[in-house]
C-alpha cells in the first residue's frame, strides 16, 4: 500500500488518529447510533435489541469487505450501510438521512478536532517563543533589512515579531473553534423534508433531533440553510487560517537559515545526525528547510480549496469530493508536521554570542548612521545634508572594504574629517558607544508579547504540557 | 496610459478613491502632518510656520514631479518627501520616520477604507437576498443535486441557502474590521529607536504619539513587535476574506447560470441590450459568468498572499512591493465589480414560473421517491427492498422517456403495478398530492435566515441605502 | 498506517508501481550498482565479490530496519546506505557520489516513467474520442453559448472540439518526453569534482560514467550545469502539463453533467450502481464530478511547484523536499486516477437521441436566428435593421414561452408578420428546413482530427490496447 | 484614471503597445478590413468604396465614444462595430462573423506578438549570462548548500547554473512560438456555419478565408475543432511559460541577495540613488526583491488561468473574459517587468573578490572535506570511519569558533592530530593547496552553457542588440 506520506512521515499520533480510515468509519458509526437513539426518544419505533445490536458491532471495522460492497454500489456511504446493518442484523440506521447527512457531519467533526490538535500545539509554539523572548530580551543583534545591516535590535525582541505573526493567526483560530457551524441533519437538499416525514411534519422533533445531533458532536453552531452540502468555503476558511498559522514560522525559519548562513545561530544539530552523505563538515538547517516547504504545501491546498468554494451547483454535488478526502487531511497532516518540526527547532536551536557580537561591531557604525543623522541635525546640520554625507561616507566605507581597501568599516573616521557633518571624533565615538545598547522600545514590545501569550493560553493546558516527538 | 481594466470598467467611485494615486498622495501628506503636529505637541521645535506651509500645499499634487525624481532617487518615499518639502519650503516632515512608517500605515488605511467600502455593498446583497428569499419562499422548484432532479425545494430557500454563505464571510469581515491592527510607527526595525532619540529616550512621548497617529488613521488596533514591515499573514487574511465574500454569489450565479439554461429563470435582458453581433437571439448569462470569472481572479490574488505570507526575512524588505502594488488594489477592485454585478442581478432577475412548474410536474415522481419509500416501509416493506424497487422503477422510468418510449414519467404506473412495494394506485397519488406542497423546515429556515440579516445589517444604514449603479 | 487515498482509491497498478517506496528502494539500489560497476569498468578498483553480494540483496528490502536507522542519522539517504552496505557486507557504493547524485536521479526517473504511463492513457483517450467523434458524427445538438441554445452543431464535433483541447496537451507532453534532461552525476554543488578526484582528474572518464548513467536510467538528456539539484521549474513544467492534460477532459465532464442535467446524455449507471441512499431515483454524474474534482487538485499541485520554482537559494538545499515528496507522486496519481475516469466515461456514456431532438425542434427557430437574418439581407434588409427585428421577436418568442403564453417556440410565425424583414412564411419555412441539417464545416473539422489522433497515436501499440480497470 | 501600476511602473513601450486599449481597436479594426477584403476577393459584393471609407478611419479611435455605446449595448464588439460603421458610413464589416472570430484572433495576436517581445529579452538576458560566466569563470566561490558552506565553486558556473534554468523556459517558448495556432473564424460555435452561408456552402472558399485571415495574423498555426472559444488551456500553457521565464532570473537574484548579505557581491547601487529615507547607509537589494516579486505574481496570474482551463461549459461562454482581460497583460507586463530589472541587475552588478577570498579562506577545510574523506579512504581509512572522524572534528572546529574558544577554522589542525584519518599535517596542507583551485568539470560545463546560448539567439539580432531603458 503506498502510505500517506505526510501522515506516516511527518504527522503526529493524534492527528493521524483524526483522519484514520477505521477512526472515520467508528465517528460515523458512533453518529449513527446517536441519530437511532435520538429518533427513539423522540418517538420512533426503533427496538432497543437494535440499537444494542449495532453499538455492539461498532468496532468491528473490516474495510476490505467494505471496499467489496463500494465496488457494486458504486456508492461509498450505502456500502458502508450495508456492511453496519449486515453485523448487526437490522435495517434501523440512516432512518430519514441522506448520505452527507452522516458525511457532512462527520467530516466537520474531523476537521473540528483536528483544529483542536492545532490549537494546542500552536499554544505550545506561542510558549516557546515568549520563553525565548524574555531569554534573549538583551542579546543585541543586527537587525537586517533588505538582508542588509539596517540598525540595532536583540534576538528576544525577533522573537517576539515572529511570535506576534503567530498570535494574529492564533486568534482566528481561536475565534473560529468558537463559531464552526455544522451542518446538522438537513437532508437531501436541506429542506429536512425526510426527518419531517418521519415525525409526522412534527417541526419541534426535527429541531429536537438536530440539537441531539450537534450536541453528541460537540461543535458549538448549527448551520440554518445549507441544501445537500455546507458551503465549501467554511472548508476554505479552515485552510486558510491554516496557511497563515504557517506564515510566522515559515518567515522565522526562513531567517534562521540566513542566520545560520551567517553561523549567528543555527537549528542545532543532534548528536549523531549527519548533514551530507558526501561533505561531513555538513549542519544543514534541514528542519527549518521543512518548514519552508511545509508552507509550500499549504499555499497549495489553499489554492485547491479556492477552486471549490464559488463553484457550488444547486444544492449540491461531488465535485468536491476527491478534493477534499486530500485536501482536508493533507493539509492538516501539513500543519501538523510544521508545528512539530518548528517546536523541535526552538526547543534546539543554538545562539553564538561570540559571532553575534563581531557581525554586530563590524556594522555597528552603519547600525547607527540614523543616530548620527539626528545628532548632526541637533547640531545644526539640515537633514537632507546630513543624510547624504552620512550616505557617502557610509557607502565608501563599504566599498573600501569591499574591495580590500580597508580591512574593516572606517566610515567613522571618515565622518569625523567631513565637516559638513560637524560632529568632531568625540562626539561620533559617543554615538557609537551610547548607540550599542539603545533598544528604543524593545522591552516594552517583549512585554507586550509576554502578556498577550500568557493569557492567550492560560485556558490551555495541553498546550503548557506539550512536547514535541522526536522528528525525522 | 495604460488603464487598470478592473477599476476603470468594472469597480465604483468610492473604491477607485481609495485607490487613486493621487488620493494616496494625500493621504501620506495628512499623515505627515498628522505626525508633525504630535511631535510639535510632545514638544520637538517644529515651527507652526513650517505646518501651515505644508498644510497650504497638500492638494498641489504633481505626480510627473514627483515620477521624476523617483527616476534620480529610485526611491518612491524619498521622491515624495522632496516633492512636498520642496512644495513647502521646509524641512520638518518625516522625522524620525522610516519610509514605511509612512507607507505602512497608509496602504493600511487604503485596506480599512476598502474594506468598509466592500462592507457596506455585501449589507446590500445580503439585504436583497433576504428579500428575494421573502418573496419566492413558496415558489416551488426542483432542487437538483449531481444537477439532476432530488427534491422539491424552494427558490426563497436558494436565495437564503446562499445568502447564508455570504453572511459567513461577512460575519469575518466584521471581526476583521473590529480587531484590524495598524503597524504604526516602528521605525526602522520595529525598536521605535528613532522616535526614541527624538524624545530623548521619553518612552511615554512615543507611545504617546503612535496613539495619536493610530487615532489620526482610526483604525482600532496597533500592532506591538513588528519589525519594518507588518506581517504579510494580515494582508494573505484580507484577500482570503475577500476570495470568500465572493464564493456565495458565484456559486449562485453558477446555479443561475444552470437555471437560465433551462429557462427557469435569468439575470434578465435589458432593453438596447445585445446578446451576440451574430445570433439575434442570445440573451446570456453575461453578468452572472463576470461573478464567476471576478471569483476565479480573487482567488488568482489570494496565490499572491500565499507567495509572500511565510516568506519574510529578517526585519523586512520590498520583495512584497510590486506584489502589494498590484495584489491589493486589484483584489478590492475585482470584489467590488463583483458585488456591483451582483446586486444588479439580483435587482434585475425574473423569473419563470410556468417553465418551472412544467418541471416539477415532469419530475415529481423522482422528487417524492423518499417520500414514496419511507410510506412503503411505513406500509410494511423493508427499507432496502422499498429503495431496490423504486429505482429500479424510476431508472425503467427514466430510460423510457430518454429513449422515446414514453413520452412523459411513467414511473408511478409502474410503481402500482408492482406488489414488492405494496402501495396502491390511490395511495401513491395521495402521495404525490400531499408531496407537491410538502416543504419541510423551509419556513423556519428563511425565518432565521431573515432574522440574522436584519440583525446584521441594523447598524449599517449606508446598506440599507445602496444601489448599484448601472454596468458595463 | 494512514494510505494515500489518491492513490489507493483512484490511481491504477502500474502508478504506483512507480512511486511504491519499495519501487524507490529498488531503482536506487539499482542506480548504486549500475554507477559502482561503471567505475569498476572506468577503473575504479571495486571487487567484483562486492558487487555480487550488492546484487544478491537489491530485494531484500525493509522499509522498517531504514527508518530505525534514519531516526538516529536524521539523513534519509545515509539510512538506505547503510542499510544496503549492512546487508552486502561491504561499503563499495554511493563513491564520489553526494545524496543528490542518488536521488534526484532516481525522482527524475520515477517521474519520467510516471510520465510514460500517462502517455499511454491519454493516448487511449484520444482513440475514444476519435472513435465517438467518428460515431456521433452527424448526431446534431444544440450547441450552446453562456449556456444558451446558439447554432446546431453535432455531439461528433463536441467530441473532436475537447479531443483537440487534449491532443494540444499530449504534444506537449511528447515534447517533453522527448527532451527531458536529467541530472546526472553532478556531485555535491555542481561540479562534478568527487567524481573527478576519483578518476585523478580525467575528464573524459567523469562524463564517461555519467553517459553511462544516463543509459542506465533510459533518460534522453542530460542536464549540463546544474549545482546540487536540477532546476525545479524541471518539476513545474511536468506538473503544470499534467494540469493542461487535465483540461480538455474536465471541461468535457462539465458539459456532460450540464447535458445530463437535460437529459440528453449520461456518463451511465452501472447495474447495481447506488445513486443515494436517500433518494432511489437518482442517477448523478459523479464520475463526471470526479473529473473536475481531479483537476482542481492538479492546480492545487500546480501552486506547489510554483512555490519552489524561483526561490531556490545557492546551490540548493531540502526547502523543497518534503513538497516533492508529495506534489510529484500525487498529482500523477491525480491524473492517473482522471484518465481512468475519462476513459470509464467515453466507454460507458448514454445518447438520448429522443429528448436531444426534442431541444433541437424546440429551439430550431433560435438555432437559425443568423441564417434567417443573413437570408433577410441577401432579401434586401439591413443587416442591423434584420439583427434588430429578429432579436426582437426571438425574445419576444422567449418570453411568451417562459410566462405560460405560449406553449412552444413561435418565433417564425412573429417573424413571418413583419414586413420589416421582409420574409414570408415559406421561405421561413424553408429556411428551418434546410438548416435543421446544415452543419457547415463540421465534416472537414472531424476528419482532421480523425488523422491527427491516428497520426499520434500510431507509434502507440499500448495506448491502441489499454482498456480502464473498475473504478469505484 | 486609475492606472495599470504594472505596465505605467514598471513595463515598457513595445510591451505596452500591444496591450494598449487604442491598439487593441486598431488590431480589430485590420483584422475586420482584411477579412473583409478577403470576402470580397473571393466573390462576396463587397464595394471598394465601402472598403475604402474603412481603412480611412482605421485611425479615428475614440474610446469614449465606444463606451457610450457600449452603455446602451451592454456588448463591446457590438459597440466597436457600431462605431466603426458609424464613422465609415457602411456596413459592411463583420460578416458572417460572431464576436468572438474578431476578439479571439486579436487577443492570440497580442498574445504571440507579446511572446515575441519576451523573447528578444530573454534572449539578451541568456547573452548576458553568458558573458557573465565567461568572465568569472575562475572567481571561485564558497558554494552553499542549505546556505551553508559546502565545496568549491566558481561565479561563472552560478551563472551557468541559473542561465542553464532560463535556457530550458525559452527552448519552451521557442517551441511554442513555432506552434501556437489561432482560432480562425470558427462562427459562433465553431462549425464555420455562417462563412458557408456567405458562400453558399463553397468549403474550399470558406478555408481558403481563413488561411487568408491567418497569414494576415501572421501565426504558424490554426486550429480546427474549437468552439465559440480556444481552449483556455492554450492560455494556461503560454502563462506557465512565462512562470517558469521567471524561475531562474528569481532564483539568481534569490542568491544574488544572499550574497549581498555577505557583502560578496551586489546589484549595484547607483550615483543619487537612496537607499533608506531614514538610514543613510543602506545599499539595498531592491531590484532583485522585484525579481522575486514579479515571480510571485507569476504565480497568481497561473492560478488564474488554471481557473479558466478545465471550466469551460458546451461551446464556450465569457466567465473568462474579465479574467482574461486582467491576467494576460498583466502577466506580460510582470514578466516585461522582471526582465527590464534583470537585465539591469546583470549590467550593473557587483563583484567583491576581496571579501570572497576571505570568506574561501575561512571555509577552506569544510569545503574540501570530502576531498580530505576521499584521500584518507585512498590511504587506507574505511570510508565511514573517515566520514565519522571528520565530523567529528567539523563540527568541534565549527563550535570552538562560533563559541569564540578559536578565532578561525582549525579543523585541519584538529584532524592532523587524529591518527584514526591517518593523514599527516602535510598531506593536509597539500589537500588544502591542491584543493583550493581544484574546479571539477566547470570549465567543460561552462563551455557547453556559451555554446548553446551562442545556438539560441545567433537567429535573433534584436536580442543581440537589446539594452534595457532605465528603471524606476
Amino acid at each position: 500500500m503506498i502510505p500517506n506520506v505526510l501522515a506516516e512521515r511527518y504527522a503526529t499520533a493524534p492527528m493521524k488518529a483524526v483522519w484514520s480510515p477505521e477512526g472515520k468509519i467508528r465517528l460515523e458509526r458512533e453518529l449513527w447510533v446517536a441519530v437511532m437513539k435520538a429518533q427513539r426518544d423522540l418517538g420512533l419505533d426503533i427496538p432497543q435489541e437494535a440499537i444494542d445490536a449495532y453499538e455492539g458491532v461498532i468496532d468491528q471495522i473490516d474495510p476490505a469487505s467494505i471496499d467489496a460492497r463500494e465496488r457494486t454500489t458504486r456508492h461509498d456511504v450505502k456500502a458502508r450501510i450495508e456492511e453496519f446493518c449486515n453485523l448487526a442484523g437490522h435495517e434501523q440506521i440512516h432512518k430519514g438521512m441522506t448520505s452527507r447527512d452522516l458525511t457532512e457531519n462527520v467530516e466537520q467533526l474531523q476537521t473540528y478536532r483536528a483544529l483542536g490538535v492545532i490549537q494546542t500545539k500552536v499554544g505550545a509554539a506561542l510558549l516557546r517563543l515568549s520563553k525565548l523572548a524574555e531569554e534573549k530580551r538583551d542579546l543585541v543583534i543586527t537587525a537586517r533589512t533588505h538582508n542588509v545591516a539596517a540598525q540595532i535590535t536583540t534576538f528576544g525582541k525577533r522573537f517576539s515579531m515572529f511570535g506576534e505573526e503567530l498570535m494574529l493567526a492564533f486568534q482566528e483560530l481561536n475565534t473560529l473553534l468558537a463559531n464552526y457551524p455544522v451542518r446538522g441533519l438537513k437532508g437531501a437538499v436541506g429542506s429536512q423534508l425526510d426527518q419531517f416525514s418521519l415525525f409526522e411534519g412534527d417541526a419541534n422533533k426535527v429541531l429536537d433531533l438536530e440539537q441531539r445531533v450537534s450536541q453528541h458532536l460537540g461543535i458549538p453552531k448549527l448551520f440554518t440553510n445549507v441544501g445537500q452540502v455546507y458551503p465549501r468555503s467554511l472548508d476554505h476558511q479552515v485552510v486558510s487560517i491554516l496557511t497563515r498559522l504557517s506564515a510566522g514560522p515559515s518567515s522565522f525559519c526562513t531567517t534562521l537559515r540566513i542566520m545560520a548562513g551567517h553561523e549567528l545561530a543555527s537549528e542545532g544539530f543532534a548528536k549523531g545526525q549527519v548533514g551530507s552523505s558526501a561533505m561531513p563538515h555538513k549542519m544543514n538547517s534541514r528542519s527549518c528547510e521543512r518548514v519552508n516547504g511545509f508552507n509550500t504545501l499549504l499555499n497549495g491546498y489553499l489554492t485547491m480549496a479556492g477552486g471549490l468554494a464559488g463553484d457550488q451547483w444547486n444544492e449540491g454535488d461531488v465535485s468536491c469530493s476527491v478534493v477534499r478526502r486530500v485536501m482536508l487531511p493533507d493539509a492538516f497532516f501539513a500543519l501538523d508536521g510544521l508545528l512539530e518540526t518548528f517546536l523541535t527547532i526552538l526547543d534546539q536551536m543554538e545562539f553564538y554570542p561570540d559571532v553575534i557580537d563581531k557581525e554586530n561591531r563590524h556594522y555597528l557604525p552603519f547600525l547607527l548612521s540614523t543616530t548620527i543623522m539626528m545628532k548632526a541635525v541637533k547640531a545644526g546640520a539640515g537633514r537632507e545634508t546630513a543624510h547624504e554625507v552620512i550616505k557617502e561616507h557610509a557607502v565608501a566605507a563599504a566599498r573600501a572594504y569591499r574591495t580590500g581597501e580597508s580591512t574593516g568599516n572606517d566610515m567613522i573616521a571618515r565622518l569625523a574629517g567631513d565637516d559638513r557633518l560637524g560632529l568632531t571624533s568625540a562626539q561620533l565615538d559617543e554615538c557609537l558607544q551610547e548607540g550599542a545598547s539603545a533598544l528604543g522600545a524593545i522591552d516594552v514590545q517583549i512585554d507586550a508579547f509576554l502578556r498577550t501569550v500568557a493569557d492567550a493560553v492560560s485556558g490551555l493546558p495541553d498546550a503548557q504540557a506539550y512536547s514535541p516527538g522526536s522528528i525525522l
